[in-house]
């Protein structure tokens, strides 16, 4: 597979390129820290814009949902859909409200989804997308069984319309304005895991697993 | 105004609905907490979802971007936009794969955006598009002067037309796997300021705002 996707007019950045990336490497690096995406598709003429989360394996994103979900069946009917995932990385504070900006890396990925059939692939989309988001946990839990299977609906979307748009560092100032006596810099933000909470129904002797206490994306 | 939105077909929710809020002061709290949004368009028939920052004032949003940005240039025109927020709160552990979910809170705005023209209403509108990203910081920096005004596209967004979808708490499991030895319940997770940054060139007498220390959204 090529290193590099190829841009198309939809991917392309028309202002300020050097903030665009399509090395494969660099959008599935930002794929994988993410876990919920945001699912733009047309209904009716009009624009939804969906949050769900999703798992990546080689080249191809998995999005599950209800067989009876709005999204998942307009989707299903293999609409063109856009795929967004943004990770804030930090607020960029400058001398001039004009140059305030947000540090982030995002994705985005055109195409059309196509359902996971069969109660194989199926499970194993959803073994993706589960240690995609908590990796170590499927080997713990209940797999699905066949009728969770049919009441849940897999769509897979092939990443090779793509691009990623990154703006990271310090605030762009204009001359004049660096003299000015007022703080600049960055406000770092991170998605943090806290303390995990266990269930009220979860025996005492459970232990809270290593893959929870460590969790990080 | 009214305490509640009213329901449409597009931001009804079909299935459950105990997790949609028409509330007006729950959409509100959301979208106060949040500052990125995924904005939903149709250009040429195809979904475009782009993350951009917002503010928020009354039943108004405030969006900006280079006049040159296509999505600015698309939806000066008044065409159909769905703005979707979304916070993320947890991780939710079942014991089976099928239970698993997410915690999170997220509004759906559906309309269409108007250009805020004439200087005062523009450098108005920036200004609550930036005390909503940074409270405090409007007074201490330099307000934008007309070239820059010039240079930027305000939209706003009336948010007559939204809903607010939000999971909470546990995991729900099967009665049968509640028996299962295996770890279940939240792992929390929030979007959580490190330590300030300062500017390469910020002279070292200029300290850290208390409204940077004691950020939280």
């Amino acid at each position: 597979m090529s290193k590099y996707i190829e841009p198309t007019d939809r991917t392309k950045l028309r202002r300020i390129p050097k903030r665009g990336s399509f090395e494969r490497e660099t959008v599935y690096e930002i794929l994988d820290e993410g876990f919920v995406c945001h699912v733009g598709f047309v209904a009716n003429g009009q624009p939804f814009v969906i949050p769900t989360a999703y798992g990546r394996a080689g080249d191809t994103l998995y999005i599950h949902g209800s067989a009876a979900s709005r999204m998942m069946r307009e989707l299903s009917r293999g609409v063109d859909v856009c795929v967004t995932v943004t990770l804030v990385d930090g607020l960029v504070l400058a001398r001039s409200a004009f140059h305030h900006s947000i540090n982030y890396r995002s994705v985005v990925v055109f195409g059309r989804a196509e359902i996971v059939a069969g109660e194989a692939e199926k499970n194993e989309a959803l073994r993706v997308f589960t240690e995609h988001l908590i990796p170590h946990r499927w080997a713990e839990i209940r797999e699905p069984d066949s009728k969770e299977l049919k009441a849940t609906t897999v769509l897979k979307l092939k990443i090779d319309e793509a691009s990623a748009k990154i703006r990271t560092g310090n605030p762009v100032d204009d001359e004049d304005d660096y003299a000015r006596d007022v703080w600049a810099g960055v406000l770092p933000l991170a998605l943090v895991p806290a303390a995990p909470v266990a269930d009220d129904r979860l025996p005492e002797n459970v232990a809270v697993p290593s893959y929870l206490l460590n969790y990080e994306r």
